[in-house]
């Protein structure tokens, strides 16, 4: 089975990596969707569902219980309960074949379903363009609020990331193959990544 | 030009994917070649040559020669020469055609040639368990000496870096690939970087 985890710096190009690498193999990609889904078998309001799925979960968690302010217990835990359920559906959409799933900490997830977990990162200026371009004609963004805003992202993700390992987000050594995109067009690396996933899962 | 240049941490099995990586781009590979072209090139004794190539060399750099003990400047100034020369050598060897170049920084030194520059590391354990597979009979290294001493060679390649460059040796983002090879085979590996090379060259 080929599981491929895509972890990613903001702006790094790494959900139009994973998008398009899918494409190429022919398999599905996970990555919104999967709040979508989640949301829907819940019966949640997906914008809900997004938001506390993918800011910092950690002051939703148990911890907080006791409080001194705390006036609404379940308030509290129905964010748990939807870590817990994304969780269970990315194992879920693994566990049913072939598959790239973009962030989420799926490389922690799926550990025992052995998927080859890449990290895709850019310097900072590269970046900086790649959110310029992609950015709606209504978002305005100095340089310097663009620049905040993508550590700020990335800081959310590693320490999303901390409730899952003591594998530090971002740090080569926790992934497989770590992609650099700095000056690079996202559709010119797909045929080799594709090439080293397709030889990657051709010999395990 | 495919100019490919591997560096690697010391275990992680970089030379030996570099010197695989050739043969089955069928394009020469770079590594001690590159001594014992210096030596016979500068009618040097080859061991010397890689010693001084090898270790530390900012000992000898022209800073240290208002040393107050020193002695013998032209002895101190014939690493430098060497260093040269080694540097030479890498770019003409480069600019041959294509080859992988392990080691010696020749990712800085090439960097107008626009090269792949790959990164090879793995995790402590298997970084052991390859230093100890290949270990000659004659040497006995307890785990500790042999951690020890990866750390130690380690540490004088990301000085040696130090010459060339700002960019810290190791850091994920001075390198375009960073392929991590713990608890690999690395001949299986090499089919994937293969494919990923081919592909990047091909359209770039």
């Amino acid at each position: 089975m080929r599981i491929i985890t895509i972890s990613r710096e903001f702006g790094s190009g790494g959900r139009e990596l994973g998008k398009r690498l899918s494409d190429t193999l022919g398999i599905p990609c996970y990555d919104h969707e999967i709040i979508d889904m989640v949301a829907e078998k819940h019966g949640l309001d997906k914008n809900y569902v997004s938001h506390v799925s993918e800011k910092d979960i950690r002051v939703f968690y148990p911890s907080t219980i006791g409080h001194r302010f705390l006036t609404n217990q379940s308030a509290l835990q129905q964010p748990v309960k939807i870590a817990a359920a994304q969780q269970e559906m990315i194992r879920q959409l693994a566990l049913q074949g072939d598959c790239v799933i973009v962030g989420r900490c799926a490389d922690v997830l799926c550990r025992d379903m052995n998927p080859l977990n890449i990290f895709v990162y850019a310097d900072r200026l590269s970046k900086l363009q790649r959110c310029e371009n992609r950015a709606d004609e209504s978002e305005h963004y100095s340089e310097k609020e663009m620049f905040r805003k993508m550590k700020q992202i990335d800081k959310e993700r590693a320490t999303y990331r901390e409730l899952f390992t003591e594998d530090k987000w971002g740090r080569k050594e926790c992934y497989h193959l770590c992609i650099n995109t700095s000056g690079k067009e996202i559709k010119n690396l797909v045929p080799a990544v594709a090439a080293y996933v397709n030889a990657w899962f051709g010999q395990d």
